[in-house]
């Protein structure tokens, strides 16, 4: 058994540390303009108005971190990645995950960030690692990376492993990463594709824990695309996924169902200390329906 | 890894099959008087109308096997639960898991009833194992089984599986029982009296199967005892334990939100196959909600 690790973010206000005897860490995901056409046309005239209201939203239901993308085609995703950051570290003290498959945005979100970002994501292919990996280290951030190559998504955990094990080398040998700022995302594929994928996932989350200690996030949404009632797969899959070692989840937090059903694993797993948060969460709710 | 067993039990009707690779088995428990105090004075009075509005309840609610227990102060035990498997098994071709403290009643109870029966339960003392097994074998039922003795309910994983192997080693040689029809209660405790007892639970569920391969089962509502939202808790708490090897609950099937998470964990874990099940059981909502 490996070390268990702690990655630490912060944003201008307290820190948020990733690790396997603490609560678990939600990323808020819809500062996010994919699928969204309104909010992409806003953002190409410039209105960023919209970012406001989806920051207080995630914060309101329970993101501990932001995960924030710009990804609008025909923007200057760099110069509007910036501004974004800028913006959501105005609205919110809380960390930001910075989201982007384009290098340039990635280097002008983190030359404006204020504090300890998390950058989402490399994959164990050589040429995007050298890209990004010496920024990583440039603005002491913590990275997120997936065990995929420019070949395949492996769909055997032997092989998800092999690419762990190799990203670890070279951001921590080449590019000087601390091995604890290394965050996986151990792949979660459809269940609707292959009834065993959800299996392969799990048992990599075990042997990445087992062998490594890392800490590991995951896109909550993927493992029941294409299924009915949604809602209810994701709060299932989460605190099953957490016995397995998953320390964090990229999640819409708008659904108290979900993020219900992660307390509820933080309390049984031993992360709230005589179920003090979860107490508090429900005295806080009959409040509320009390008006 | 041991070889990981298949537990069969019969009703009237179609066999029900406990394993590691099958959907999970909900085990209904509300055919019981314990807290219920009409229904004890109804008993008492020998009016056993009240089990059949429970019995529908439970199937209606999913149950796959029904615990019957007849546990009334001052009443003739062994009658009154021969009096009631029989009514239940007029009721329902489901089977039956027979509870009882009561020797005699466990004996009256499998003399009457038709099939392949559950029985509920012996602990780790011999006096006690001497008692029930040889009923067991007599009457060709499976047994569950709890890891306690007289002195102590061992919070340590370890002391837990030293009794499971004792009880395995006594059943098996001593009394002929065949292994796979040993049902393992990995005792799950209350998570408001100490923090880490769902992990011992977790830990003893990963151990019996990795070292047994057995089935197990357990009271699906004690982790939650104590505290608020007890059904959002038991709905993480079941898709956590069947990743380490829970194969059945005893549980109240009328709450939609735990067996819901149950069938959300069986098509995770690959127990439904293309998510017919899952599907299935949604279209029905949707027809019922549409009227």
């Amino acid at each position: 058994m490996s070390e268990l690790l702690e990655t630490t973010l912060r944003g201008t206000g307290a820190e948020v540390v990733l690790g396997h005897t603490r609560r678990f860490c939600l990323i808020g995901e819809r500062i996010n303009p994919t699928g969204r056409r309104i909010f992409q046309e806003q953002l190409r005239a410039g209105d960023l108005s919209a970012i406001e209201r989806d920051v207080l939203a995630q914060v309101e239901g329970g993101a501990d971190v932001l995960d924030v993308n710009m990804g609008v085609p025909m923007t200057d995703e760099p110069e509007l990645l910036a501004k974004a950051i800028t913006l959501v570290q105005q609205l919110t003290d809380k960390p930001i995950c910075i989201d982007s498959s384009v290098v340039e945005a990635l280097e002008a979100g983190l030359s404006v960030y204020q504090g300890r970002a998390l950058v989402n994501s490399i994959t164990a292919e050589d040429d995007r690692m050298a890209l990004i990996l010496p920024l990583v280290k440039k603005y002491d951030a913590a990275i997120i990376a997936l065990p995929n190559d420019a070949e395949e998504i492996p769909m055997e955990a032997d092989r998800r492993l092999e690419l762990v094990q190799h990203i670890v080398d070279v951001a921590t040998t080449e590019y000087g990463i601390a091995k604890q700022d290394i965050v996986i995302d151990p792949l979660a594929m459809p269940i609707g594709a292959d009834t065993q994928v959800v299996n392969t996932t799990l048992e990599t989350m075990r042997r990445i824990r087992e062998v490594h200690g890392l800490n590991m996030t995951c896109g909550a949404s993927n493992v029941s695309f294409g299924m009915p009632d949604r809602h209810t797969l994701g709060a299932a899959f989460l605190p099953m996924a957490m016995t397995a070692g998953l320390t964090s989840a990229i999640m819409d937090t708008r659904t108290p169902q979900i993020v219900t059903a992660v307390k509820a694993a933080d309390l049984l797993l031993g992360h709230d200390d005589w179920g003090g948060a979860w107490i508090a969460a429900h005295r806080k709710k009959q409040a509320s329906a009390a008006g």
